[in-house]
């Protein structure tokens, strides 16, 4: 078997932030799958051939591309952002593990992608300077209970949280109820960064206390950042304030 | 005042993963302030000039620098792998937070990079594909029962651990002790994932379960990642076996 398989990230949206190697792998393969927006970035020429799928056909898009792979096809698998952060390589794994024998044979691999937590971060300052964590607020694949577990545990222990696919027409409540959550543990003068579209023509970024964060300040291209008690905000004349979590932490604010 | 600083991640080492933002600012700065490993991994010309300083003088390299721009020069602080996790971009925050007030009024860029976990992540599977935290394993600058206190909430909850700074010459017992820790919450078949100089041409990749993990695995230049008990490893004919985290998580292994 000939066929290959590259999974790769393309990073936040901004093309001077996708890396040369996602380039290179994207000039090299022949047939793309992925959501149709992701795939629209790519200047893809006449021999190379788009199979965009829906945002949530993840597993049937992985089988797709393995199923061609094994045919000998170079196929690509694109996601924005890092391809290993909520993002297809998961699923490409996820169908090699209970597929066909033959798909685990297959060449596979995987270019990595900045993630928009990095992108929006470093917009602002440095608000994931210290110890952070990244949590899917999407509860189509974990029931929403675990979710609420997970951001009590982590904004208890001081963490900063980054929040992904914080919101969307079919899970309009669960940032609203995350922020209340939050407001129950952490300091109401915490920082929230709403950091929409990081790097694109319609970038937007917004940092608000805590206690006046709400769910509609996301839509589904936003990357949520929730400082720590010991997140900092510094005031700048004539700029947007710098936000950063200090290297340094004692855990006394929590 | 017109000078400028510029915070830059050049990613984890290998050249094609530093995107082009992150090489034209390197392109168009004047001097150049980081750890010498980094510097030394750039291509300067005769005009560009190298101020390298030891590991861990963050704070006073972040000062020199943020000085040097405010007297009117384009300053470059340069970090690998992204700026804004664990580097300099906190450093610089910190300073300007603390510093003189005309600081605050420079301009300031931060040029995001791919970290560490990332590139790591890319190439064993898909380890970071679901919930997932940082931490950094220093405890320099923070209590080390802060540091159990955290990895045992982000463990109990579920998450995967990516360790940073996980072992030095001054800190050779800690990344023992947290695997110790760990064994206590973790199933003892869980994967780690030593990701070493991801990318590089000294390259070394391992995965063990936490049962036989032990803190002399890793080095300075290592990227540790610790699954859930939900991560999967696929073995794989003839080549090294995948790690990954489903995208559908249950709790239910805690």
């Amino acid at each position: 078997m000939s066929g290959r398989l590259v999974v790769i990230g393309t990073g936040p949206g901004k093309p001077a932030q996708t890396t040369p190697e996602a380039r290179a792998a994207i000039a090299a393969a022949s047939d793309f799958f992925g959501y149709g927006p992701y795939l629209d970035r790519l200047e893809l020429n006449d021999g190379q051939t788009r199979h965009a799928s829906d945002n949530r056909e993840e597993l049937a898009r992985a089988k797709a591309a393995l199923t061609m792979a094994a045919q000998g096809r170079h196929v690509a698998v694109v996601s924005g952002g890092d391809a290993g952060v909520f993002a297809m390589a998961a699923a490409v794994c996820e169908a090699i593990e209970h597929g066909p024998e033959d798909w685990r044979a297959l060449d596979l691999e995987i270019v990595p992608g900045l993630t928009a937590m990095l992108a929006v971060a470093a917009r602002v300052g440095a608000p994931l300077g210290h110890d952070f964590c990244a949590i899917s607020l999407s509860d189509n694949l974990k029931p929403w209970e675990l979710i609420e577990t997970r951001l009590a545990a982590v904004a208890g222990a001081g963490f900063v949280i980054a929040l992904y696919n914080p919101i969307s027409r079919a899970r309009p409540w669960q940032l609203g109820r995350a922020f209340e959550l939050l407001s129950g543990i952490l300091p109401a003068s915490t920082p929230v960064v709403f950091g929409r579209a990081a790097g694109r023509p319609d970038e937007r970024m917004a940092i608000v206390p805590l206690n006046e964060a709400r769910g509609e300040m996301a839509d589904m291209a936003t990357c949520v950042i929730i400082g720590s008690p010991e997140t900092r905000l510094i005031e700048r004349p004539g700029k947007s304030p710098l936000v950063y979590a200090p290297r340094s932490a004692t855990g006394a604010a929590r």
